[in-house]
């Protein structure tokens, strides 16, 4: 048996400010710090301790993760760091206020935008500041990777790579691997590893900083899954 | 050319209480935490920034490394964490007071152990608390693998492996690369890269949290050695 630890980072200042984030490398806000560390308590109390670790590009779950191991005593545990487990790109939205946004582009459209599975916000025009090859972290990217917008499903395509290149044979090697990462991210993966549809996903709401525990068998079937 | 940036952790709770601490796991102070900050910023403001990274398995110096990656806006880059770069290992002295070892064995005895190159402080015994395979982080490496005591020399023969498998390679990858380690095993890399002799070596002092760039040419040559 093995064990898929998931942990969503923890509040965020854009979070406390309401707007849409994204790829934005935004900080943990206080109460994020201490979601972080009570999540790694958490993790060391409950005996399954990660081996092996991935995060983000992201401050937010790199910070998420680093506090975690510190709380369990796990510093020296290694941690690769991946663009693919980045949250879903939100386009021409990121920065923007969500209550001005639905104001401007009316309720309904913005549900669209949040809730549907293959709908993705307006793209990033060329040129635009939040454009991620501007960006020094993406800059050896090929500009094809590099995305301008993305639906929930476009998430997918994106960390099925690092699932199935770097995750599963992590998995194979230490039998225990943790995964701080986002919202979306982590919701592709709960859909690749339980079979669930678009409309199954779309409804799954994975909490902050509350470690998520899958026990699964060595073929990688889900045993169990329990928030810790 | 290429660069290489040594930066020793800042000041931890066992450099305030004056006592040997080689591989136990100790936090830093606050001011060791200050001076990772301040690294940070000053090797930011270099312009020569890492995008590879190596520490070793002890927390002092993974957090001297998150805490200054934090400061330049470089979370995202590849960190590697190697026991091979973990400070000299301290024997049974591990833990005492310095003051107090020195009154102890006399000054001459705790000089020799602190300042000479092959002379190794006592052995830890079978079955003490301290040894390292009792620890889970050390507990798959074979037996002989495993310190109980170590000479500067020791610990020259044990870094040198983490050199030339792992950091050359990423100098050739990736150009300008950072380790954030221990005051013997930083000695250790400055002694390979510039040929130094033991005499050299021990009187070579390196002070915490304070960055030292190194300029290779892409044979490694030393062309340059400051600290920032």
């Amino acid at each position: 048996m093995k064990h898929l630890i998931l942990l969503r980072h923890g509040q965020s200042e854009w979070n406390l400010e309401n707007r849409f984030t994204g790829w934005t490398d935004v900080e943990l806000s206080k109460q994020g710090m201490s979601e972080a560390e009570k999540a790694g308590e958490l993790i060391a109390r409950s005996g399954i301790l990660p081996k092996y670790c991935f995060t983000s590009y992201l401050r937010r779950a790199i910070h998420t993760l680093n506090i975690a191991l510190g709380a369990m005593d796990r510093d020296w545990v290694p941690v690769v760091k991946d663009w693919h487990l980045n949250e879903r790109h939100y386009g021409a939205l990121q920065g923007l206020n969500k209550a001005e946004t639905a104001k401007k582009f009316g309720d309904e459209q913005v549900h669209v935008w949040r809730r549907s599975y293959d709908v993705a916000p307006p793209a990033l025009e060329a040129g635009d500041e939040r454009f991620p090859g501007a960006d020094v972290r993406y800059a050896g990217l090929a500009m094809g990777s590099l995305p301008l917008t993305e639906s929930l499903a476009d998430t997918v395509v994106r960390v099925r790579p690092c699932w199935e290149e770097l995750i599963v044979p992590a998995l194979g090697l230490y039998g225990d691997v943790m995964i701080a990462a986002h919202g979306n991210s982590l919701r592709a993966l709960v859909m690749m590893l339980k079979g669930m549809t678009p409309e199954q996903i779309v409804s799954e709401e994975i909490p902050t900083g509350v470690p998520r525990v899958l026990t699964l068998s060595d073929r990688l079937e889900v045993i169990d899954d329990v928030y810790l």
